[in-house]
């Protein structure tokens, strides 16, 4: 549609038209449900009317429903404007893909793509327009439960996460495409920062904060393309994210030019009356439309006071103008105008939902973000006669498709016992489930011991259950439950090597289980062919290459810990650690137990000295890094080799580390590679006193290496 | 001296004259030691033509000392400038206080405000002229050392505190009463929040923040006329606090507009190095110069650079007239140029140091202090004629003096066992140490058990000892060590009342001995009369009176918990408890295990309803809010009667209470007292988006209650 067109159809429309645009509701509400209408439809004060006009719709599935929706929707607009379906595709739709922290622990940014279109073209052809993702808020803290959707603690490898997956949703011409999706980044802004880990908790830090580690994702994330943006259910600076104007107007509107859709979180809008900036609906519907909410998600504030704040002057309807078209550009961007239905068919997903290629790929994918945090003894991979023993409360779960995974199927998922079974290799002597999740009987444990005196070598499956992470799932005790920790302290006596399989959705504290494990494969939760997945690493027909992307803490009360944190005036050393007044706890050491970046293969790698192309760089000059890296061990196997940069001094204090970038190499044994990584000034910049970015004269070092924790340091001046 | 002799003397100064001023060193950098010369003093680059030029010398204490070093120091000066003396005197000087945390827990102003009075009375006739107190940092994290040497964590009331502390050191006349000492506040600013807890770690929070919880405190200690100030070790926005030109320029001397001098904190200019924003000592002493700091403590950055800098023209030497003249001022202000020795007395430290009175008050002010925190089955007071086991790695400890009591001598302290025994009412049967701070032997278990068998109660002194609180005193874990948790679990099958008498300088997770005691008193770090003020409380000579002013967490896993946080958009309720999308820990509350404000007294007292004197209110008027508070038990007792307000609707998001006020009442058994608060729109005001100071017009609560936790909410309107 043109222009001119989508500017004359807007003419055409009520005001009361316009405002219901703005409202998305769930399908619930435009059924004809009788009690639906004295139900929450009446709670809501939403009547029949404003539903019939609604602009969106979210969480409808499935081609038979979606078709069937947008038909009456079609019947019942007047003027022929489409209904826009949204839901939450995280990672994956049918198929199931690792939950996001796991697929940012693939670090390949190919493998993020594949996942991100691959759950576009399942959720396309069900009749979804838009998902609500990526979402990319910075996480540094393992107790919020929404830390399994994050890409983890660093802002550059999250923007690169960021931008591989808008590509993924999006791909390079979203009205042609049909199998594509629009994306939603979210939270905007800071919501991984909620204090105390305790989701929807208030967040508190500087504008310099804010802009160095947290905004660059999202920002990322519009730089790519992404065409729609939603609030976050914190505070920013004091001010609820939905209503906030500095935010939205200010910073994303006017600094950064997004003029995409902008939408509240589920009942975002409403919630600003607990949160204590409105006294009522009608003070949230002026700040939200105020601060720039295009749509208003799952509370009707809008649709009920839009209409008398325009009438009463507060509210220029220009404001209303500019949400609705944006709501209507997106709708024409999607071809909807033309094709109200784009890709759903009730045929098309018989072929493409679940299908072969995609459960491959989400095998490959899983295989490649697990993270070896342990392997003694050649514990793994395991070995062909081996006889084995499964146990522990994942041994035969289905939930390991982790949370935000509504659409996918246990009883379609390969589960452990599953996938080890049908492995060529195993020979799988017992099994047994050791102890719930959370408690354990003597009986359970009797039989985990039964079953491992039967075995060479016992495959143990802990971890958390899906619902202890995930939204809401805050936890303020990060160790796996007691009951497993007695169970593998149970099994410890036997002497037979323990191979832990991990399953969860956050940093844990691992204290209990990484010392009486002899191996320990992090698989997160890996999805519907996490099974399969986890046979092909621990059979070492796939090497594996994960590598953390959020520290493991050594303890909760060492929290908040990351990389990418400061020098202070008194640094702890390995010279001073025994003098008093230095920045540390008297009890447990500063380091997390397992650094970002951390992750072990099934062979080694030795890296040779890092060289500078230069060790004076001036502006406008490119300084390259090279360093030579071998695969000394017998078996092929991947790499992430990780360049790291550090700022010595500045106006700023800068992070004892910054990733700057990295490169995933395939090394056959005995061979060398050589990388070189670039380095400009651009990269050197940050934000300054006066929040300008730029960069410093001086000293800075370079480091290159397996992880944050061990590289060494080569140093180079910045000249001006 | 006149402002025009004043400008007369800094004249007469060479450069380098008044470059040597500004520097701080330790008393044996001014000994006539040879090893000294070759020393530190080679090692820091320091002349012995500046130390005889220093402007002050810190931690030199003792009459005899400090007037030999003064008339030595005179007789080098080649102008008649004295030397200004400072040392740390926190809670006393030879007479320990309790702990500031303890202090604080009186809510009992004139008594801080007697414990400041009676040290600087102490330090002051041993020649010393400034202290460097009060600390009125603001905490919130309990893994942090120093909260110990805090108030706690809510904003009015640590700047009561603070104007009390800076009355009591200073009285009214600091030229003409020589029994008090300059007081210098600190640590400017928000030392208090180091992330993580971790002492000297990055600091991080919006200016809004800063402004609204953090800085009103160090103003308030201004507003008192507090003479210095003391730069804070962490980074402010991202720049060290000593070299943060908006910190001390913008805000403390152009907005605040104080004239006083600025010290750095020990090392803290050369800290800046590490920190990472100076490359050297020179541009070290560039920053700190230009953003304020007058007085730099123990490096010589100022004295090696200042001179090259400003025949550099970097420098303007306005900026080191301006400091030097501001340490001019402060010493004539003490009266030093006409008495250079001002209070110092061998004679009078005989009769000042530990006088009896300064014994009483430290006892009075101890025993106000203690926080009843359990008290069933009215296990205490204790009675006559009860046979009693004093047991506990506490029960002859002399470490009950706490971090920051250098000057003060255990040998001269009332442990417990001794003041406990000194009750008329005492009949102790046996003592056993039970078991060492951090370890326990089974002899020791025995001993202990041995020792209970024999009593009809166990009065039980666990703790921590005081390295694992004061500064670098961090600790992950914030339970009591295991080693005593053990201790207590030994001694509970023998089923009699168990006392617990708890020494620390933090809030602890108590899980593990108040499930396990009958009683609980937390007495902190008690002092020099320390074993004599808790006989006063078990045996109910005093009846227990002090209120927590930082939230118990219930795990370290909740932290940062405090009271006057904000409701977030989905608050937990008691409604909406097991819902899932709210804000919530799974596995653990919300709330602390014992609130701000809370604690218990061996009567009961009960509220009658607030009432308030209006329900609307406009600007310029004054709200009433009146309750009657009744002592309902048998003994006389005193009750913190604590006023908190919540603004229900705001621009900014507002706590849920914050307190406006508190009354400390003693009322006899029967007794009724009412407490009438007042409310005026001043004090409704809060930093809008704009940062400027403003109140909301709409409704209000205000709660009247014992605790934060405990109170009913009443309402009112203001009107604008």
């Amino acid at each position: 549609m043109t222009k001119q067109s989508m500017t004359a159809l807007l003419e055409q429309m009520t005001l009361e038209e316009k405002i219901f645009q703005l409202m998305q509701l769930t399908p619930n509400f435009l059924s004809e449900d009788d009690a639906n209408l004295t139900g929450p439809l009446a709670w809501m004060g939403v009547t029949e009317n404003m539903v019939n006009n609604a602009g969106s719709v979210l969480s409808a599935v499935g081609a038979k429903e979606t078709i069937a929706l947008q038909k009456k929707y079609m019947e019942n607009s007047r003027l022929g404007i489409p209904l826009l379906l949204m839901a939450d595709i995280i990672h994956g739709y049918r198929t199931i893909f690792p939950v996001t922290l796991a697929i940012g622990s693939t670090w390949d940014l190919e493998l993020a793509e594949k996942s991100a279109a691959i759950a576009a073209k399942e959720s396309a052809v069900t009749g979804i327009h838009v998902t609500f993702a990526p979402m990319v808020d910075l996480v540094r803290d393992p107790r919020w439960g929404r830390v399994m959707e994050s890409t983890g603690e660093d802002p550059y490898l999250n923007s690169e996460y960021a931008r591989a997956f808008v590509r993924g949703f999006q791909g390079d011409d979203l009205a042609g495409d049909l199998d594509r999706v629009a994306a939603c980044v979210k939270h905007f802004a800071a919501y991984g920062a909620a204090e105390g880990g305790r989701d929807y908790n208030t967040v508190n830090m500087s504008e310099r904060q804010l802009r160095e580690s947290y905004l660059p994702a999202y920002k990322a994330a519009l730089d790519e393309g992404c065409e729609m943006v939603m609030t976050a259910f914190n505070t920013v600076d004091g001010i609820p994210a939905t209503g906030n104007k500095w935010l939205m107007r200010n910073l994303l509107r006017d600094e950064w030019g997004f003029d995409g859709m902008l939408i509240s979180d589920w009942g975002a809008v409403g919630e600003m009356i607990p949160h204590g900036v409105a006294a009522d609906g009608k003070e949230a519907a002026l700040k939200a439309i105020e601060a720039g909410v295009d749509m208003e998600m799952m509370t009707s504030h809008y649709a009920n006071h839009l209409k008398e704040l325009v009438e009463a002057g507060e509210v220029d309807v220009k404001l209303i103008d500019e949400s609705v078209l944006r709501i209507l550009k997106l709708k024409d961007k999607l071809g909807l105008f033309e094709n109200p239905y784009r890709a759903a068919s009730e045929e098309r997903e018989k072929e493409v939902l679940l299908s072969p290629e995609h459960r491959a790929a989400a095998r490959e994918i899983a295989a490649k973000s697990f993270v070896l945090l342990k392997n003694e003894q050649q514990a793994l991979p395991l070995r062909s006669g081996q006889k084995l023993a499964l146990i522990g409360p994942f041994a035969e779960s289905g939930d390991i498709l982790g949370p935000w995974s509504i659409w996918g199927k246990q009883e379609e998922t390969v589960q452990l016992h599953a996938g080890l079974s049908a492995h060529k290799a195993a020979d799988i002597v017992a099994v047994a489930k050791g102890s719930d999740i959370d408690a354990v009987t003597e009986e359970q444990l009797q039989e985990a011991v039964a079953a491992a005196s039967q075995a060479d070598v016992i495959v143990l499956a802990l971890g958390e259950s899906s619902e202890m992470s995930g939204e809401a799932g805050s936890r303020g005790d990060i160790r796996l439950p007691e009951a497993q920790l007695e169970l593998i302290r149970k099994l410890k006596p036997l002497g037979k090597p323990i191979v832990v399989v991990l399953f969860n959705g956050r940093p844990l504290d691992l204290h209990g289980v990484i010392e009486e494990a002899d191996a320990l494969l992090e698989v997160w939760f890996p999805g519907t062919e996490g099974g399969n997945a986890i046979a092909d690493v621990l059979f070492g027909d796939v090497n594996p290459s994960g590598r953390l992307t959020m520290s493991f803490p050594y303890s909760v009360g060492q929290v908040p810990v990351y990389y990418n944190n400061y020098n202070t005036g008194r640094p702890l050393t390995p010279q001073n650690a025994n003098e008093r007044y230095v920045s540390k706890y008297l009890d447990m050491p500063n380091a997390p137990l397992l650094p970002f970046g951390y992750g072990l293969s099934y062979t080694s790698f030795s890296y040779g000295e890092a060289t500078l192309s230069t060790d004076v760089m001036n502006v406008g000059d490119t300084l390259r890094v090279s360093v030579d890296v071998t695969n000394t061990g017998a078996a092929a196997g991947e790499e992430v080799v990780q360049l790291y940069v550090r700022d010595l001094a500045g106006e700023v204090v800068r992070p004892l580390k910054e990733l700057k970038g990295f490169r995933k190499l395939a090394i056959q044994p005995g061979e060398t590679q050589t990388v070189t990584f670039e380095i400009t000034e651009e990269q050197l910049r940050y934000y300054h006193a006066d929040l300008q970015l730029k960069s410093d004269a001086g000293e800075f070092h370079v480091f290159v290496g397996p992880n944050s924790r061990d590289a060494e340091a080569k140093s180079f001046r910045l000249t001006k």
